[in-house]
């Protein structure tokens, strides 16, 4: 294998994403170099050619792009300073998880300390990592982006830049996240409903996959009633989504489920519509989230 | 037009979508009786060649098929009821939305007054009467679905009896709705926050739709999960799941936007890896809504 035309990568931190990251750069006959809290995890990789440093400035020294994913941005920083002079005109690729706060203000420290900076957000857990179909939100320097493309494809096939703010690829990544534990709770507070039953979930997917698929072909519509700030509906207002929540929050009482999740939307439904929203579609409720309480 | 050949069918309930459902039976070719409590809603179908009918009873008696539409299960039980003699031996097709307490009542009401009954769920707004795309979970008897097959082919394409029991297609239903709802608020309270920075949401998701889309492709093995109570992960537990909730209600705090429904989300995962669950896929989280609270 020759590896010598391939940027020298270092990787901080090996748990099972940062393994697989590892991995995906050794694979990609990039010289590979790794650090990780305790040592113990460095082993499998070694043994598949990457190189273990004993310190984090060691690690740093090794190679011009450091890849960063470690837990929190705390930690990330705390380590990136206690490199010392090494990190000095290395790039760096934060895909730790955090805050959009703190992707910005690691890129700040960066720009502080002669540092590229890119801020990644995965949208897969470990086995994703480099599949055609995972995505990488990517935010800061577009040159940088550019020049480390072949690096930054190893990640996943869908990996790019979303915007110049390092911000923004860690609040695209929490709106996916957050839609996901939506739909997540709403399916999983249905699924406790059925199983009351004797229902199987599996049984219930298999009639009712293509209306939960059709569900999602709302989203670019609701996307634009939001941007434009105009919730006029045709037809299923929002007057007609209070009845059905109603029958939701009485159906989880009547089979002794908690009825929390569907008493939140339920509120939020009967407030807007309370408020004369009752002709609006559904998307009127980002007003509501609007409110702080 | 010949209509003579097909079943006439009479409507109760011309909102939105009992105007909806006349229409789909008129252009079917049916002999098309309609009654509303208000008898204005009546002149648009008329005009295209329905039969307006003065009283419920002489609704009920110009066809063997009903089909009910109406605010609720107790407005269809007294419509029903109002019918008198009128009903004895006629077929009740009730898409009333309602609880499945509420289905299976009327269906033994039937039972007792020598009336046949299905139930169906319309998973559809009322332009989508009729769509090759547009699913109705039917419950009842099967011999009935059999026999009213050309009718009920014309509500939509994926129009099926899913149990004999007419309390499974509002459960579906149910299902559905408030796995939507989840979604949406996940949706609509993550477009608050990219909102409150100037973020437009439909270039979001230009850039996250296969990230929203490969999140749904991860129902059906949570389905099998919940069905067979084994919540064991490999990858992606609930341990890392936990920062990043954590995560998005700081994310809300930091944007003025209302904390309540990831406030929510914490609360569940928190509770369930305090429980020692944090090796456990998301699946897990079924168990907590099994509570009542």
């Amino acid at each position: 294998m020759t590896t010598t035309a391939r940027t020298p990568v270092t990787v901080l931190g090996l748990g099972e994403m940062g393994t697989a990251l590892a991995t995906a750069f050794l694979d990609g006959g990039h010289p590979t170099t790794v650090w990780n809290r305790t040592r113990d995890r460095t082993g499998p990789l070694v043994a598949k050619g990457a190189r273990a440093a004993a310190t984090v400035a060691e690690a740093v020294a090794a190679s011009p792009l450091i890849v960063v994913n470690v837990k929190g941005n705390d930690v990330a920083r705390e380590l990136l300073e206690s490199a010392g002079e090494a990190i000095t005109g290395r790039a760096v690729l934060n895909l730790t998880d955090g805050t959009s706060a703190e992707a910005r203000s690691l890129a700040g420290w960066a720009a502080d300390h002669d540092v590229e900076y890119l801020h990644g957000q995965l949208m897969t857990i470990a086995p994703g990592i480099g599949h055609p179909g995972t995505t990488v939100f990517l935010g800061g320097s577009p040159a940088l982006a550019e020049r480390l493309a072949p690096e930054l494809a190893l990640l996943g096939g869908k990996t790019g830049l979303v915007s110049e703010d390092p911000g923004v690829p860690v609040l695209y990544g929490m709106a996916v996240h957050g839609t996901m534990w939506g739909a997540l709770n709403g399916f999983l507070h249905a699924a406790a409903i059925l199983t009351s039953e004797g229902l199987a979930v599996e049984r219930f997917l298999d009639h009712a996959g293509p209306s939960v698929t059709a569900m999602l072909s709302q989203f670019p519509s609701i996307a634009g009633e939001v941007d434009r700030a105009d919730y006029a509906a045709e037809y299923g207002a929002l007057r007609h989504h209070l009845p059905s929540v109603s029958d939701l929050v009485a159906e989880s009482r009547d089979h002794g489920v908690a009825t929390a999740l569907a008493d939140h939307t339920l509120e939020l439904v009967s407030t807007a519509v309370a408020e004369g929203h009752d002709g609006d579609n559904y998307s009127r409720i980002v007003e509501s989230f609007r409110r702080t309480r």
